[in-house]
């Protein structure tokens, strides 16, 4: 959509903003009352750097909620219904935060600074107000607020050459959802192996907002020799890929298990876990919906499509694409669908977009590649 | 900024979205996960025809949170440190809602449907999931959901005369916030006296997405007489009305009181309102900043600004500016602050904008006109 944005106090900057503004950004998405570039011009040139170089992204929407004091790691493991007591300091884990009805409402990375001081690392809804309406009712004593905290990412497999330039050889040592602090030039750092992406790398999480133009400068002067370029949590790769965008895959129905997160999901952690309950019951009864591939037969490639195509069989609907993208390494359109659950994969489909068009499809496995 | 906004399953669309393209939509701003009209390309005939005439703005943005059940009124004076016992059927409250620090969350207007079903309709930020832990926390029996309700606001000196028109003459006897249930041609909608501007008017609260491109059409055939055209809550207007921009002059840590609600605070509601005893102790022990008007002297007419300016005194931060306006009835630049308790009207201050600009004001009342 070819619409300007309008500036309003209400949606906060980014302190990358004006070194992307350099650097030739040309779109945004909104995401967590901030704005998160989604293109600098060349999406081609981009994806292909994401998947054969090294790219680096704007991420500082995702925002980060601190969670400190006595009763910090009682309240995350009750935010959280996947089992924590093996969670170690400088490790961040993957997990799902469900309401009491056992639906996903944000999908964070939780990384463990101290034993009582954490980060949840947000998808776009406002898991601040959650955390304290939760923490506030249950009478715990902590201290929940958002950190001047702004992750940048470096993807793709030439990430660590550009991270080990700028930061020394040592991050070569940081495992994958590892993460420790560094700085360079004075410039505080939490350096993680993460990304929204299947191409590798890090992601950095500024600590000092001020920093952010200086930052992101010295990224590219460390990237240069491996011709680093802007990009993206791109739109393209994580359909291949199969990764989750909650807000976008997810409704307000979707528990864990519908999204390929029954791993996430521990149905013996403690009661007192925030949708447990109903976790376990959604398990016991079976799910109704899961997630698959789906090839998309139309002709040319398909544009970025904002709403869900509905799925039919023999006239009846069968599901939803949440997300629609051209391949460019299979050369094939391709979506991600929310699916009753005995629509398995190989079958054949009909697909209804929104604008009124109809093809066919064929599910499959995801991810993709 | 003029950047162009990427499709995204994650916004949703507006069921106003393609009548707002036809007429020529030019900017949007997020809100609420959707995209809200800014304007239409004509800043000025947009502003001219809100206070001399009438124009017609999709705030579909301005989703609802319905609550019904049993513990309904229970729950909704829970979430609201408002005494609603004299709240009837058909009418709605402006109110705050705090969390437990009696920090402003969101200042919606509740609207009582039934005894028991009522619709908060909401600023820019993730109400469904606050008041969904509330009542789960509290083992409430209540149904929470989103309805399917996009209000669309006809505002100005000559609504009236367009909704009786298009409703009929009995909407005249409809008092401000009151609300009713009436339809045109089978499109459902409630119609409330309302509105994010000082100019009059109403708010149909469309119950129907699908017929979101028939009732805009409709409101153009009976307004034409009146000269009637597209425009949004009116970044201008709002400054010299001093209405309340939630997220945009509030930050993490405003009550009620720095922003002129007092009156919508009730210290003896109940105690288990959420954040009552809090507002009870900030307003015992006496508040720390409070809201004024800046008259800003600089040459030409301030741009809309995306961020908050620099109040001082003596060299010392007093306050900050959080929203600028070139007032187009006053001829002057203008803009309201949120400021240190002891500093009062008529007093000269230093802005210092986050471009650098250093410019002088002068404090005075709100609203400015």
């Amino acid at each position: 959509m070819a619409f300007t944005i309008s500036p309003s106090p209400r949606v906060r900057r980014s302190p990358f903003f004006s070194a992307t503004v350099e650097d030739g950004v040309a779109s945004f998405s909104p995401y967590n009352h901030m704005l998160m570039p989604t293109g600098y011009g060349d999406p081609e040139g981009e994806y292909w750097r994401l998947i054969n170089g090294v790219s680096m992204w704007d991420v500082s929407v995702e925002r980060q909620v601190e969670i400190s004091g006595p009763d910090a790691a009682n309240l995350v493991q009750i935010l959280v219904p996947r089992k924590l007591d093996k969670l170690k300091v400088n490790v961040g884990w993957y997990v799902p935060i469900c309401d009491h009805r056992g639906t996903i409402i944000n999908d964070p990375i939780l990384l463990k600074l101290e034993e009582n001081r954490y980060w949840f690392s947000i998808a776009d809804s406002d898991m601040l107000l959650w955390t304290r309406a939760i923490a506030a009712e249950r009478e715990l004593d902590v201290d929940i607020f958002e950190p001047d905290v702004s992750p940048l990412a470096i993807q793709g497999p030439k990430a660590d050459d550009v991270v080990a330039a700028l930061l020394g050889e040592s991050i070569r040592e940081i495992k994958h959802f590892q993460f420790k602090p560094m700085s360079v030039d004075g410039i505080p750092l939490m350096v993680a192996r993460s990304g929204w992406s299947k191409q590798g790398g890090f992601e950095l999480y500024l600590m000092d907002a001020s920093r952010g133009y200086d930052l992101w400068q010295k990224i590219k002067v460390a990237g240069e020799p491996w011709g680093i370029g802007p990009g993206n949590p791109n739109a393209v790769e994580r359909v291949e890929s199969g990764l989750l965008s909650w807000g976008g895959d997810t409704d307000d129905y979707t528990n864990p298990f519908e999204v390929r997160m029954e791993r996430y999901v521990h149905l013996d952690a403690p009661d007192d876990v925030v949708g447990i309950k109903a976790l376990r019951e959604i398990h016991a009864a079976g799910i109704k919906r899961h997630q698959v591939g789906v090839f998309i037969n139309v002709d040319g490639q398909l544009e970025y499509i904002d709403r869900v195509s509905e799925l039919q069989m023999d006239g009846s609907v069968v599901g939803k694409i949440t997300a629609h993208a051209w391949s460019r390494r299979l050369k094939r359109n391709i979506g991600i669908a929310l699916v009753n659950i005995d629509l398995t994969v190989g079958k054949t489909v009909e697909i209804v977009f929104q604008d009124g068009r109809v093809a066919d499809g064929i599910t499959t496995e995801l991810p993709f590649i």
